[in-house]
Order: structure tokens, then sequence, then C-alpha cells
């Protein structure tokens, strides 16, 4: 028998500590259950994280990787098509990591390296709404008349960033159940994108309303 | 001397209670704290509420008589100058009871009544922006085209919930201390009327830059 290797056990543990955040919210989930889930003891658990604040910056910089990758496809979006696409694929990565929107005041307020990487977090949201606004503008898309599109963008990154915590807060005991979430990761993108409604081309509104039409029912 | 009567001890103890959540968040605050705080013995506080949801759920009750008495008067905002001072009145009471939405997620896991009433809150909130603006269609502040408004309706809501949040999650160290309140509730009250933008008469979106103007540096 060939001894696992150490890095593939990190692996396995942050895979596993990533299921259990997102299942039972980070603040329910103690080492004891991650190393007996796990099967290892929680000495070879302490060996690989000695802090659990570790176990939750090596998923936070994973997040913050992905993130930084899809964010910048941003300013490719040129139409409705590409924003809806662009959009969903950001609701996705959020459900992917959606433990760390649970209780983000509270993970903010204990853990020093969340509280700084955050903001940025936020700030390149924006940036890259911005910049997609901007492309859209280009290719005429949408007109926003030259005006500051500065509420808006803000706007967009406030529904990006808790319309899950929304969907949970309306329906705690199904909305984020894995059945329902690509419904709700729908009704998210299509929130965020009603908000250019105002803004947009009669042909790309249009177009915005077949696409939200597709998936009538999920928008009530 | 006078024994001092049940009912202004419960009273006290809700007031103290509702200022240790609000500044430490309720996970951070246990009931040992909070009869310290007091000056009385945990026997006392046990028998006043035996149980710690009796006092989120006291506090809870709180806010919704509040709320439910503010939202009355959401159906009467007929110009710009009245959705401002109603959206502000709103945000002052979130402000009182921000405990509530600093732990919102967790919150609503382990508490019953927060997790049934919650919805009731939201759906509220809904219907009072819905009525606003019907309203403000009717007197010619906005047109909003026949169209349905109910995607803008929610997204007010969504920065209605989550503003204070969202200020937080920017400036964990300083948005959300007493000093910087009052700029974040205005911050707040304008990017869910500027929601509105696209819709409002000229006049009326003159007016709206003009109450913003009043306190520019703010809405950076």
């Amino acid at each position: 028998m060939v001894k696992k290797q150490p890095r593939r056990t990190a692996e396995r543990i942050l895979e596993v500590t990533l299921a259990l955040f997102n299942r039972f919210g980070e603040p329910n989930v103690s080492t004891t259950l991650i190393s007996s889930e796990l099967g290892i003891s929680p000495g070879n658990l302490y060996y690989h994280y000695p802090a659990r604040d570790e176990l939750i910056n090596a998923l936070f910089e994973r997040y913050e990787r992905s993130l930084g990758e899809l964010l910048l496809a941003a300013h490719e979006a040129g139409d409705v098509e590409d924003a809806w696409f662009f959009l969903h694929s950001l609701f996705e990565l959020v459900w992917d990591y959606r433990f760390l929107y649970r209780d983000l005041n509270d993970l903010l307020s204990r853990n020093r390296l969340l509280e700084t990487r955050f903001q940025v977090v936020l700030d390149d949201k924006t940036r890259a709404v911005r910049g997609m606004l901007a492309t859209m503008e280009r290719t005429g898309a949408v007109d926003m008349g030259g005006g500051a599109p500065e509420p808006v963008a803000t706007a967009m990154v406030v529904v990006l960033t808790y319309w899950l915590s929304f969907e949970y807060v309306r329906d705690p005991r199904r909305a984020l159940e894995p059945e329902h979430a690509q419904q709700a990761l729908m009704r998210g993108a299509y929130h965020v994108l009603t908000l250019l409604a105002p803004y947009m081309a009669p042909g790309q509104r249009a177009h915005m309303q077949r696409l939200a039409g597709a998936y009538r029912e999920t928008f009530s």
C-alpha cells in the first residue's frame, strides 16, 4: 500500500470542508465534524491546517482566483446575451462558495484576511460591471445618456452580492436546496440584468424578455 | 426603598440587550454579558426571559410593530421628496435593529419565529414599495409605462434590506460606527431612490439630484 500524499490529503480536506460549510453554514461546522467526515484523525487535520481560519482562508483564496479569471470576461460582454451568460456564471461561482455569503458580516468581524480582501472582491466586481456597461454602451446595446452609470453599477453589485441571501430569507427551507438552486441563480441574473432595462435598445430589451420568458414561472 | 417593578426591569433588559446585540453582533453576546451589563443576577434575567431566543423574539416583535406603523405611510408618498423621507425613515428603523440584519441568515436557521415572520417582513416591505410606486405613478412623479414595476420593486427591497451590510463589507472598521451611520443611511436611501431615476418626470429627477447634492461627498 502506498501512503496518501500530503498534497492530496490537503486537497481533499478543502473539498470536504467546502461542502460542509456550504451545507450547514460555517459557524455550525466544527473541526471535529470535518475530520470525522473525512475519516482522518483531528491530529492529521491539524497537521495540514493548524487553525480553523486557515481552512477559511484557503477556500477564500480559491474563490478569489476563480473570480479573478471570470471577471476578465466582463468587458467582452457586448450585448444582453453575453451579459446574461456572464452574470449567470458569476452567480454559479457565488453559489459554489455560498458559505462566504451566508455569514459574511460575522466572518469579516472574525477573520483579518477576509476583512481586508473582501473589500477588494467588491471593488473588482464593481469595476467589472462598469467595464461591461462601457462595452455595452459602445456596441449600442445600452444608452445611459453619457450620465454617470455609478449608481446603476453599484445597485447591480448589491443585487449580485445579496440575491441568494434574499432568496433564503423568502423561503429558508427550500430556496437554497440544491434542487432549487438553478432557478434561484437564474432569478438573480435576471434581476441584475433588468436594472439595465430602461437603458437598453428596444431589440435588446425584447431579447432579454425572451431569455427570461424561457423560465417564466421562475420569476414570480 | 421601593422594589423595582417587574415590567420596568423587563423593559430595561430589552433596551440593554438591543444595544449589546447591535454593538457586538448577536452571536457574540452571552446572557452572562447581558446580566453583568445590567447589574442583575443571571437568575433575575432568567426569571424575565427563560431562554435567549425570547430576548431575540421580543426585540423582533418590537421591530415588526414599528415597521408596520411606518409602512402605512408608503402609499402617501406622492413625490420624490416624500419618497426620500419615507426611505430614510425606513433605513433609520433598520439601523435601530441592525443586529437582525447583521446575521440574518444564521438567525433564521436557528430561530423559528424569525424563520417564518421575516418572510412577512419582506412581503410587507415589497407591498409598501409597490404602493409607493402606484401613488407616484398616479401623481405623475414617475411613469413606468404601465409595465409591471415588479422587478424594480424587488430590486428596491433588496437594496433596502442589504445596503447596510454592503457598507459594512466595504469598510468594516468604520462604516457602521455611530459617527458614520447617518451618511450610510443617506447613501442607502439615495441608492434605493435612484433605481426610479429612469422613470421620473424631469422635474422630479432634478429634485432628487438637488436632495442628493446637499450631501454630495456622501455618495462617492
